[in-house]
């Protein structure tokens, strides 16, 4: 069972990016230890991250019909990217949408989301956390969808 | 290391209502799932369910200082009751939001939470799972504050 | 065949509170006309009022399946109740939502039903005749639902 | 006691217009039966239905003099004919607005009925039952003024 | 000089209709008054009144090419006939927008005319005074065009 | 197959009304050219204008049911006649709108189409060859429909 | 009878300022020919024109009281000033509100008016006759007040 | 003279809650305070406090009827409880709305007051002092009525 | 201790002005009893009031930094001075806004006040009491700073 | 005649990507027909696709100047790109919008295009004969320019 | 080439207002170093601080026709005078506007300038760099107008 | 000390798209003519142009970290692109926005700036003089940070 963890614009920047909103865990870290949860929930990661718009949407129609589902940070792209959020309800796949930071808490467009309407779930506020907990959802969503 | 699990109103309801919706686990089955992942989270869960929001807020006054943190699901309330947000800042405690469906998703008015400023974090979308990740995203954030 | 009679906050003060507005009629007298109608409309009433949103949740809750339609007046709650509103879905059961003053020709608030969208229809304006009415449109629509 | 009983554009497709939305009888079976509750109520019924806002407009000048009271279904015309609410609130007669669907829980611009600030109360949801009860209270009301 | 003075829908029952705001003058008295004033400014009227939106764009359409201007009361039609609007719009002739009561000082959607941008000017709140004073605004006008 | 192709307020007159936006073709020639293609595309038109909203309900009413699709140049109407889109909906025929100038390139009010819900599609901004492409695209629509 | 005429900021300027919406005429000149026709409808004048808010309302407090009637054209307080629409309404006399330019159909800002609501009418779009037609139409209304 | 002094949710936990906002004094204390300051003005103070909607309605119907006039600090209430509004205008008598920090200096939710149109005036952000200066006010008032 | 008491346009004219919202006491009165009261708790007073927001600022930069404190009534100002505002917060004196009329009760755009922000509280609907309950609040303000 | 045929972020997915709204047909198939038409309408198309709005900025830059006009599916970028705006607009040439589905009967946000105010004109709703109309429509503008 | 120089309301306490925001520099300080870079640039300025709009406007309209552009910081009057606006309009002649503070970056209100319109161009955030930087970019405007 | 300056979508067709907006200037002349000032200025210049959101992003993220301060005209990402936003907040360097046409005296969309709220100041509206006067403004800010 493969699944793709999908990182936006920014998200490389991780670990130097404002520690208190998004913590301290480099993107290379975060992904090593999701693939040791990866492994014990018996699924295989795909990562992919960029700073484009475009590239991010190339990768999940090239790999989004070998996938079981999609883990997915949109990053700044959260807000108005209606091309990613077609892109996503397009793979057909389960999507989950993570965030570091509580964007329900912060400024009023970050607690806007135009990809929420096309995504199982959430999971936000938990830094490198967020991560992982959005992946145990979507494996268990997996093994049992509504 | 005591956690208050507050469920808001109709969630008592659980498992009759709107199953697609909200899933078909029974809240008194989440809560003894819940009990057994306390135990090997190392804490323990104090369970508060009412359709009274005056009730909750009492129990998170009561209640409030002598619990690590407070893991609730403010159904209906949500939207609109800026007195338990009230309730729940005042606690001082570290505080997790989870809905059992994706509120992201529905209508207009279930996308805007009045509790979101004051939380740590969110978890949606993934029915009696939300509670479980809301947890454990709860604990170790107690181990760990950004 | 049992009918719910659910009046909100407030309502327990017909008869003294802005005659002009909601009538002289009390909350007894409209009750105990409504006995006769539902009579001869062959069905039973159970009436319930309170102040407090939790109790009529937990009243709907309680009584709700044994029911076969609920009559709600529901007050000032109207307008920002999304937990009276999810509560009223989740019995499953049709509300026919009255009102006894015409909410449509008054202040901007009170234009505004959260509680209308579950329900099978309205009637307003009409002070205790609202009643009187919303239960004959039940008893109709129960006796040959759309 | 002559009562006008109007309805706007489109309602004399009832019967073959989305049944689901607004019931089975046609506009001459619903008129025939409200002839016959006329009846029993003591008044008469001056019917008309017209597609076009003027006519309506003409029909309240000439016949409003005449009336004690106007029952009004306005169709389309209830979201924009800030015409219509003027000559209903000219003919000076206490107006009753009766809708077939629930407008309360449609489309957002159903929601909003530019007649209502000029009716005295409003019914709707229940298919041709909103006529026979709209009725009911008219006369109620002109036996009774508030 | 021949100038079209257009009433709109209800200001045939000027004079009944809620003297207060519109004054007591009937459209006819008033329509009198203005031929003596027309006389004198060296104009002809050709008066139409309808409460049909058609009826005023068809009047508007046959006689506008034989005016020199329109003087207009357009009633209820001035906050959402776009219809009437391209109809003056189109005549290419100059427009003077007329009310009987001061609609900048009555309900929020009286304050918005969709006719204004096409008109030259307006006069509102002097009752049978707007037509007369719109009259001689509108043949200096069409002496002395801006 | 018959088609009724209707065009609302002030499209009668077309080739004087302002031709940068509208084009130079009457609509007497826009419907003799609309024959033509018809007779290849093996369809028969009814042609219908009015300035009067009712009037184009009627005609709806009256000659829906024998014809196959409607096409509608809706004019001022298409901002603000609920009742004509309930009239359009209620034929149950696939319905094209079109519109001579690009609505969305104008003033705000423009760009909002009540109209645009219930049409299988829309063409606007090529002036007369608006028609010409509605009426290709319904009669193509006919053949397939999706 | 004594009429103030009030001309609010930039409005010494005419004459010179943006002639296409405001015309050729000074304010000298369009005083000068107010004198005439007061003098013809039996009225004295006093003039005032001011760029200062504050001196427009000193003007209205010391000399309200004196006059039967105000004539004032705010200029661009029009859009802001409460301060001047508290003067007005609390000099207690009737007040008309002239442009010379038809607000109503130029930027968004100019078609709202917060001193519309203390006036008895509104006079705009005849620039230099507006003024003229005001006092004409106060004149008549302190003749015969409505 | 009995007057009423109401403090609504999470108001029974002043002097621990957010004390740079709200004040060091206990309710207790600040109650205790108050009774000086009655016995100075010659009234007596009958005190509530709950953290349930329900609960101040309740009490608001059965101890209205004895005072003269009532002092209230809402709480959270202030920004949704329609409910509240309506019990306190259904008493008939003078209402004072104190806040303890400046809701006009806060988050944007917290400047609107459902409650403020009942009322006969407002004082906020002076901690406990608010309190005491609404009694004098209030006490003022009653000897005084406007 | 010197405190500014400052009232701004239209307040030279309480007593006269509609003295059902205002009160029947001059401002003359007001401040008379103001002195009294200001011996009493221990401070002076300097007293200002102009039509002129200029005036005011200039009065504000000038006496500012003699002053303990601000006692502001900015009337019409309230709703728009951003210019005031600053003068204020610039001064770094602690200010308290007062208001005659309960100004959360009246139109809708007396509801916002954008010197709310910038000042320590408000006290407003208690006529010439607010200021003197003002006076008292920024005393014990100044003696006890939060 | 060289025509640009552009379609943005997720149009090479058409065929696969929900049949219901978008069709059947691959772009490939849709790009081959078109050519056909290209064919006897004596032009030549040159396509491009791209999930990349940089990159369909760079195509129009380096290809806008050899063509005659544009003919563009925007895809999700319709709703947010003021860059891709731009670049149409800078282009100088032409440019048609084509959409597969009917934008203006779908979710809100896709009523909204930010190209539409720099296009000739707009077709939607077709699936792909969308794009033929939309050449054809160019085709006869380049012929004829409005 | 002589250029005025406008400092709003407020501005004359730059030096000791909220230097973080506004820097430390005195506004005697700021006309001094402008006095140099206008040597060099060859042109002559003259100063106007006021923190009347009026005295502003008096000022606009006595030099502005001797001036070859104007450079102004409005201060406050920023986000509501239309009347300095319609001043600068007026002038016809070049206006440059300048902020000390980042207006983009402040609360909602400060983001918005209704003087933009009629500035040739805007420079904010660099303290009192922002006047010198306006001073050149005004010059070379004049040098070279767009 | 390495500055560098960045120039969003469509920027690179300066010289030949819409001169009046945005000048004659080619970007390489601006360019060449920055170099000249940076040399005065004392630092070096890295130049970098891309229609692609990400590009952007990749090169504020590959050089920021090397600069000592960032110039930006975003182009049309100015109005949507939260995640550029967060690219130029998290280089940490302080921000230069510049603007070649007034974007406060243009369309509404164009007057709001996502990017405005992380930049030091903003210069827009001298066409190439934007760019040059914001290098200066940058300069002397990190020269003398605020």
């Amino acid at each position: 069972m493969k699944i793709l963890v999908i990182s936006g614009p920014n998200l490389n920047r991780l670990g130097e990016r404002e520690p208190a909103l998004y913590g301290t865990a480099t993107l290379k870290q975060i992904e090593d230890t999701l693939k040791n949860d990866a492994r014990k929930l018996g699924c295989e990661l795909v990562f992919f991250q960029s700073n484009h718009e475009g590239a991010i949407i190339d990768f999940i129609q090239q790999s989004g019909h070998t996938a079981a589902g999609i883990l997915i940070n949109p990053g700044g792209l959260t807000h108005y990217s209606y091309s990613l959020r077609d892109a996503l309800a397009d793979s057909g796949k389960p999507v989950v949408e993570v965030h570091l930071s509580n964007i329900g808490a912060r400024e009023g467009f970050r607690r806007h989301s135009v990809i929420a309407p096309v995504a199982v779930g959430q999971v936000s506020g938990f830094k490198a956390e967020s991560y992982r907990l959005g992946l145990e959802a979507l494996v268990r969503y997996l093994g049992e969808p509504a």
